[in-house]
């Protein structure tokens, strides 16, 4: 029996379709629909339709069949799978008093430039073809910004969910596409300090914990207190922002690598690197912060020193929300985007659960935020600001992970037994097994067992299809 | 008393915020944003942030305040409306036991090419940045098609709500965009003759009746029939396309200018184009269709006879889903996509219900679709077929409709009478009523009303939003 998984499960997870049945096998795999005879010729109206079509084309069929790079269809059970998580996710920003707004997926050129630093390189411009120069979303920050200021709105609780586009490399079994969802909830106007920032942690904090996708933690840091850290280790303010993007990579590779990136790209001098290096790899809870509010250099720091007292409020609050022992003070997280001024946060699952699967999807960062209280002042005409919080749940990551666990369903188990595999049929109502072994690939046969009344018997493999078809019509 | 819904209605249909009330009008108008004092300036890291990104933006701050013609964003209140109304286009959907599928915005630009035939030139598409080039997908049946032939489904129901592009002039007044949601509906697969034809109009016929969207009727027809009439009539073959696109003009304009578009534009001969008049200018129910079975010429054609025995059925099927009322069999409906194969069809409202608003909306077809057999062939290699037929719903003009009859409630009615205005304040349980007359004009004040207690209260205008806001306070 070499694998049992894939014709069971799928009949169990039919999409649904005109006939039920094994009619759908096709939709969910494929792997049937070859041998189906193809549809009937319906007459010459069809020849000459597609004669044209095929002419206007220029005179050739489609040759690559295919979605574009980084990109994928969702077939239903996917699609099925994707709906309940973000209606999952939607529910808690409701909870919390948010408001779904949609922008165009479309916005103009203009307004995304300037706002992603390095990332600028990676947004999908249209082609000029007359009119507006026209690009993709690069993420749902910068568009509900432009919103804000559009509209003169100050004070708002809002969530979006819709895709966004990069022309990243595409990393799909880590959940990486070019094409994919985000999940944003942002708090926009001004409040008392570090509520608005408390409630986006306890939001990550909620999904993630619903979502049972095992242990995680959420990294916190201030982009003042790493430009406070960046001064008092005599580092130009120039090279503030490039300095934060090399400090990003330390969740990644080692501090070595980072500073010598620091010393050789970045120009940064051996001794400002080093003292960096103290900094950058310290992390905590509380206590981290009340130690370098006692920081002889950094106390000095009008911003570090800001930025260490709201984070120790931030952390008050979410002892009141009895979540501090998700959260880690960690001074090497950066975060690549140009726009945080504040606060940031960044969530991590600290390990896969591999049980039933045997090779576990690596996804690294799910969810992150932080506060962007610069960025509607760059849109509005006379720019006025409008402080803004806001956090992203990284569905396509979590999706990968939940489609992997439905998956094991399919794979089972490595080298399961025969016996436990006709047991997990009778016990979950999958209706049929087909049992291929060496001697039915010998003899070019399929067992098949009806598992209710453990009947079994060789049926040649090219009238399998039919068979199967056969049983299990209502 | 000048305008009364606006502010009272505004505050009924607050978007949730941090603190519900006043804070959020801002959101749904933004009229009263301009007098609120901006965010205070949080220190100079702000500054160099903003500095920072303004600089690699070219040095300035955003010139051009809005979205790329033709689209538009959805506040809250919008939002919600068109997911109450595309939720109840969906449960339709799956009552009928169709699951949902998605596919990229983008597509390769050969997927799509040689489908739409003129409109081929609406296309949006990408710059080419390196790599493949894509296009965004102009509708989602192409997408389908694509779909099913990559992953050999021959047999499918599925229905897929999306936005779709296409680089048409925009009259956004009557809900024409450029960036807009289609709710489509399809069934693929070899089925007895006409059975899924008639589910799709069942399914048309049930969402329209749901959404209370005034009478509408079904124009319904067939392309074989179409071209049969041609044939009979002697039009070369090579015209026939061309000749369909003029023929579905005749719902705007007279048969005259249809009859110099034919003659002078598409080269047709004036005997054929009066002989095609006979015919496209009819419409009726089964007796035209058994009238037209009976006809000397026409059921001579091989096609139209096939196409007029299938209506024949539908009509059958029709009748016993007891819809018939509302289908019009339409010979002047031609619809103007180049891959229809079968029968077509349109939904139209017939009349706008306009008691409450000023103007009346103008939409025109809020739906149609047909059968295409010869797509899903074009995509797979070997050219094997899938009949495929669908419904597509059009749902922004449907939002257009709905929309207007939302603002109802804040234009609420021409010169409407002080009284009638505060009962319905008292009946809807509208808390604030603000009074501008004449002498309040000339004070320079408001006259603020508790609708609960009737106590009235003039409020100089520069201290109304407190007021209102401190009124509405938990």
């Amino acid at each position: 029996m070499l694998r049992l998984g894939p014709i069971a499960a799928a009949a169990r997870r039919l999409p649904a379709g005109p006939r039920p049945g094994p009619l759908c096998l096709a939709g969910s795999r494929g792997s049937f629909a070859r041998s189906w005879p193809p549809a009937g010729d319906r007459g010459p109206l069809f020849r000459q339709v597609r004669a044209a079509a095929a002419a206007a084309a220029g005179g050739e069929r489609v040759r690559v069949l295919k979605t574009p790079k980084g990109t994928r269809d969702h077939p239903p059970a996917q699609t099925a799978l994707r709906d309940r998580l973000l209606s999952a996710v939607v529910s808690c920003f409701k909870r919390h008093g948010a408001a779904a707004i949609d922008t165009p997926v479309l916005e103009l050129r203009e307004t995304l430039m300037g706002k992603y630093g390095e990332d600028t390189k990676l947004i999908y411009e249209l082609q000029d073809q007359g009119g507006e120069l026209l690009a993709l979303r690069y993420d749902l920050t910068v568009p509900f910004a432009r919103y804000l200021a559009m509209n003169k709105v100050t004070n708002m609780k809002r969530y979006h969910v819709a895709k966004v586009y990069r022309r990243d490399n595409p990393a799909t079994t880590r959940g990486r596409y070019r094409e994919f969802y985000q999940c944003d909830f942002d708090i926009a106007g001004q409040f008392d300090p570090m509520i608005p920032d408390a409630e986006c942690l306890k939001i990550l904090h909620e999904i993630l914990s619903d979502l049972q996708l095992g242990d995680f933690i959420i990294k916190v840091n201030d982009r003042r207190i790493l430009n406070g850290v960046f001064a008092v280790c005599g580092v130009p303010e120039s090279k503030f922002i490039p300095a934060c993007s090399t400090v990003d990579k330390l969740d990644k590779v080692p501090w070595e690598e980072v500073r010598s990136e620091m010393v050789g790209e970045k120009g940064l001098s051996p001794e400002a690197a080093d003292r960096i290096g103290e900094y950058v790899q310290l992390h905590g809870g509380l206590d981290l912060v009340e130690r370098l509010l006692q920081d002889p250099k950094l106390s000095q720091n009008k911003l570090a020193k800001e930025g260490l007292g709201d984070m120790k409020l931030l952390f008050e609050y979410l002892t009141l929300f009895g979540i501090t022992e998700k959260i880690s003070f960690d001074l090497s997280l950066a975060r690549g985007l140009d726009y945080y001024t504040g606060v940031i946060f960044e969530a991590v699952l600290l390990h896969q659960e591999n049980e039933h699967v045997e090779e576990a999807v690596s996804v690294g960062s799910v969810a992150g935020g932080g506060r962007y209280d610069g960025l509607v002042g760059m849109f509005d005409p006379k720019g006025r600001k409008v402080p803004c919080v806001g956090v992203s749940i990284g569905i396509e990551r979590i999706f990968s992970i939940l489609e992997q666990r439905l998956e094991a369903e399919m794979l089972y188990k490595k080298d399961p037994k025969l016996l436990k595999q006709l047991q997990y049929c009778e016990d979950t109502g999958i209706p049929l097994a087909a049992i291929v072994g060496e001697q039915e690939l010998a003899d070019g046969v399929v067992k098949l067992r009806d598992v209710a009344t453990r009947e079994q018997v060789d049926i040649p493999r090219e009238k399998l299809i039919d068979e199967i078809r056969r049983r299990l019509e209502p």
